[in-house]
Formats: C-alpha cells, sequence, structure tokens
C-alpha cells in the first residue's frame, strides 16, 4: 500500500539514508529524518465529540439527483442571502428537473443549466437574475476561525461555518473562497447577469482568481465523483458537442420537502471546535512514520472537512 | 455561455451595480468596478513567437497507453536523475506494460503499478528500489524563473524547465511542486522504498503537503482527462475492490522507441520566455470584461502552462 495520504501512529525504526545527488553539486542534500509519530486526521475524527459534529441544516441542504446517483449541496446563506434564497425559490418550484449538466471542463468545473438557449424553461416565482453578491460585508459572519497560516489571494483565511472563506478588513468584507467542490453561480460579463438558474462546481486546482468574481453560494458535501468523474466536453470551455451527452437532471430538492426516511443522514465536523484545530495540524504538522518531513503549513482550499453519517464513527 | 475563464477583450459598457447586503449591517460593500480590458492568456499564446515554444523531448516523453487513449508524460530528469534513469528502463524492458491502474482517489491521486502482490512481475535489468530523490542540490537546476507571488509551502517558487517547482536556499535544495498533473513516485513508509515501479498523477487540488516527501519525476503534459474521470475506487485510499475494476496498462513507451508518424506532435510554451511571463500576468491581472476583481497574485500550481500541436496558432 503505497502513498499513504493519513500516516499511522507506528513508530519508524528504519533511518532513511541520504541521496547523494547524481549531479555534481557542492551542496550535500541532508538524509530526511524520521518525524515522531503524530496524530492523523483519522485520530483527530476518531477522539473527537458528538458536539463537535454539525447535522446538515435541510433547509439549506439541496440534492442534486443525476442519473449515477445523489450529490448533496449545503448551502451558504450568511454569504450570499439572495442566491440562496433564489435558488431554493428555484429548487421548489421544480425550476431545475429535467435541465441537464451541459459543461464539464477538466481541472476547472462542471456547470448545470437549461440546454435550451432558444426556448428557455420559463420560471414561475423565482428571480432570473440578481446583483451579484460576490462578498458580503465581515460583520454579517459568524463563527470565523481565522488560519495561522497566510495566503496569497487574501489578508485572511479560514473557516466560517463549514465554508472555507476569507476577509479583507480593511473593506470590511468576507467572501467565500473558490475550493475543490464549491458551488458558484455561473454569469455573463455583467456582475448581475446571474441568479442561479446556471450553477458550476469546482472539479480541480482552487481557482481562487475567481475570488470576489462571482457569487458563490455553498459547497458539495457528498457525492462529489459523480461530478468530478463526468466525461470532459470537448466544445470551447468545456461544453459538450451534442445535446445527448448532456448529463440529464432528474431533479433537484431542497432536503425539508424530501421524506426523512429518503435524506442523506450526514454530520459535518464543526469548523470552530478544538476537534478541526486537530485535523488542520494533522494536515499542517504530519509525522512518522510515513511522512518524513512536515510541510508546517496548511492552505485553506487542502483543509479537509470531516463528513460523516450522523453518530458514526 | 457563462463563467468565461478566459475574457475577450471587448471592453463592457454597462456597470455593475453594487449589491446591498440584506443583513443590517454598517458596512457598504463596494459595487465592483469596470476593469479595462488586458491581454487574455489566449492573447499571450497568439502574440508568442516560434522560439518561446520547445518541442518534447523523445528522450524525456513517455506514453501511457490504456484503453481511453494516450497520455503523455513529460519527465525532468533534473530533479530525479536515477528515478528518471530508472523509469525508462523499467519502460525500455516493457515492465509496465499488462499492469494495471489499481487506484483512483477523488480530489488526490490516479497509481498504478504491478496488481499483483503476491506474484510480482519480475524486472530484468532496472532497480526495484531507490532512494529517495526528495529534493536536489538547486545549483543543478537551470532556467529556474521565479514567481515574484509569496508561497506558504517554500520560500520560493516558480519554473525550472517548464515545471512547477520550488526551492529554498537556506538548505540549498530545489524540488518539484505537487500540483494538478504532478507524476511522482509510490513509495512505502521507508524513504527508499520506491523507485518507479508504482507511479502517481495528481487529478485534484495541488497536495503541497506531499513536497519533499517523496520523488516527483514529472508531469502529464497532455491526456489528463483519460486519468481524471477514471471511475474511484471504493476500497480505502481509492484502491479499487477488485482486479476486474482495474485499468489495464497496454503499454509505456518512451517517445524516442515510437515512430516518427506515432508520435504525439506537441510543443510546450519555455517558463522562462518573455511570453510565459505573460501568461502568468494575464492569470494575475485579469481584465474585462468578466473580471470585476484581479487577484493580483498567482499560485505556481493554478499557472497554466500552454501546451499545443506543434506550430499550430
Amino acid at each position: 500500500m503505497y502513498l499513504h495520504p493519513l500516516s499511522g501512529l507506528t513508530l519508524a525504526t528504519a533511518l532513511g539514508l541520504a541521496q547523494l545527488p547524481a549531479l555534481a553539486a557542492p551542496v550535500q542534500i541532508k538524509a530526511p529524518a524520521e518525524l515522531p509519530a503524530r496524530a492523523t486526521i483519522a485520530d483527530a475524527v476518531k477522539a473527537s465529540k458528538p458536539s463537535d459534529w454539525r447535522p446538515l441544516d435541510p433547509d439549506n441542504t439541496l440534492y442534486l439527483e443525476i442519473p449515477a446517483g445523489r450529490v448533496v449541496l449545503e448551502l451558504a446563506p450568511d454569504f450570499a442571502p439572495k442566491h440562496v434564497a433564489n435558488i431554493k425559490a428555484l429548487v421548489a418550484e421544480q425550476y431545475y428537473d429535467g435541465l441537464a449538466i451541459t459543461r464539464a471542463q477538466d481541472n476547472w468545473v462542471v456547470q448545470w443549466g437549461d440546454p435550451d438557449e432558444k426556448n428557455p424553461k420559463p420560471i414561475q416565482h423565482a428571480q432570473r437574475t440578481l446583483p451579484g453578491e460576490f462578498t458580503v460585508p465581515l460583520t454579517g459572519i459568524k463563527n470565523f476561525t481565522r488560519l495561522p497560516d497566510g495566503d496569497g489571494y487574501a489578508p485572511q483565511v479560514g473557516h466560517s461555518n463549514g465554508f472555507p472563506s476569507a476577509r479583507d478588513p480593511k473593506s470590511g468584507t468576507a467572501w467565500l473562497t473558490h475550493c475543490y467542490a464549491t458551488l458558484g453561480v455561473g454569469r455573463d460579463n455583467a456582475s448581475d447577469s446571474g441568479g442561479g438558474t446556471e450553477l458550476y462546481v469546482v472539479i480541480g486546482q482552487s481557482p481562487r482568481h475567481l475570488d470576489r468574481d462571482i457569487t458563490v453560494v455553498g459547497r458539495v458535501v457528498a457525492g462529489m465523483p459523480l461530478l468530478s468523474t463526468l466525461p470532459r466536453g470537448t466544445a470551447p470551455m468545456g461544453f459538450y458537442d451534442s445535446p445527448d451527452k448532456n448529463v440529464p437532471i432528474k431533479a433537484i430538492r431542497l432536503a425539508a420537502s424530501v421524506p426523512l426516511a429518503q435524506r442523506a443522514n450526514l454530520e459535518v465536523m464543526r469548523t470552530d471546535s478544538a476537534a478541526y484545530q486537530a485535523v488542520l495540524e494533522a494536515q499542517r504538522h504530519r509525522g512518522g512514520p510515513w511522512s518524513k518531513v512536515t510541510a508546517g503549513h496548511i492552505d485553506v482550499c487542502n483543509a479537509p472537512i470531516p463528513v460523516r453519517e450522523v453518530g458514526s464513527k
């Protein structure tokens, strides 16, 4: 079993030997020293208490049902109140049902919406477009837990109620960061041209250069592989080149409107908990026996947020 | 066409309106101002000269042939001379042919090797294991073009001969960074337990915490979707849970050993060229009409390295 992402706790005894450089060079590379054992992410999860977890709020959880199965999306009303309300209104009138995933661009996004641009599906009660909510006043965001680690894209990064996020005290703004699994609102050139009829999910390297430039409304908490393994589109920007390649959306439902027995029974580790600090520390400073070097740093988009069945260990 | 990653040059005329916060808050969020038009990555590629590109070196290019097609890998001998030589020796004796991709872990790696742990395929001339080449003396690395942008994981980051890389002048070391499409050498706990019989490719967010902890030997330059869309394994660590789910490797070949007509005819933008600086600047400071905010920063793993058919525009 090679390339363990999460090391165990057994102390390694064998010492690694220095690799003498093959190129003639004046510098000697030091042998990677063995690291002491440290708690892993799995250990941090195991040591957590029930109070370190929160169930998904059924009023802010969506189920995206596609032929391959269910993708569970958590909405972040604090960061995009009008868009979240509008997306819930679109869900309530079953706007998305029968639409399709029309785009899958490698190392970028999967996107869905109305594949019929000529005869767009009518909207009953929701809005088609809204002014962008690219940032919100940071005073409205509670439970921000700041990472001490630096970030190149924002003055401060951390987590707010389970979402990777950033803030700029100078401008008084906060926003959700674009990470793997981030859920955002597609728009055209005008900042008020999106509203939730087109949604995308990040399936690659965090495109942080989109931060503050588009409305982010949440993240995928379960089912990412159903999106990340979709065939990539071959038309420009990863759009599918013919309608028969589109992936149909059977339905998008608010969890609260789904019978209890059919809901995903998931809980998410609270990002303002001590348990989550232990998760971050395990990633930031990995120990032996697999790891020989500790990174000493964590990127906000490399901070895993544990999700599990309610009450599982 | 929503969510343009590469904006065009047309000046937008409509001004975006401020989104007044829905939450009662003392802070007014400023309207996203329209940005002036700027050269895009596509513009930078279009403006490049033939001398800004280099063809792939057939002596350091591998073709991974799987049922879905060909993945083109570029090796980085400067950063892992012994491993690259050993992998080429394994290729020469057709060691990989008939082995399989046995692991696909979402937002992590795809990995291949010998699926038969009990009766491992014999090796004729190459080595099964080597001491790790986690870092090399930075004096041996030519053409390092440093990014002025900061990085949380390394004192210096940039590109060396087309590869995202980092250096630490204090320890006199350099290494390849783990980004999307990075090719690395699986190992067990001991730092000298890898040698190239198990290889992995990153298919998600850059796992930079693996830097300096494992031997990196190159990157995928074409064919990533063939790996990134593979079904994810459901056994621990993303291994496939039964042999019939493994993805067979038809062959791995050195480009130089393949008849000219069957080679991929690709060229890569030189990362020490002025054209590449223009690419980075286009990503770092995106302009209108789509973008309303410029990031002002680029992450070494978010710096696209253009690849194209030789001589195409």
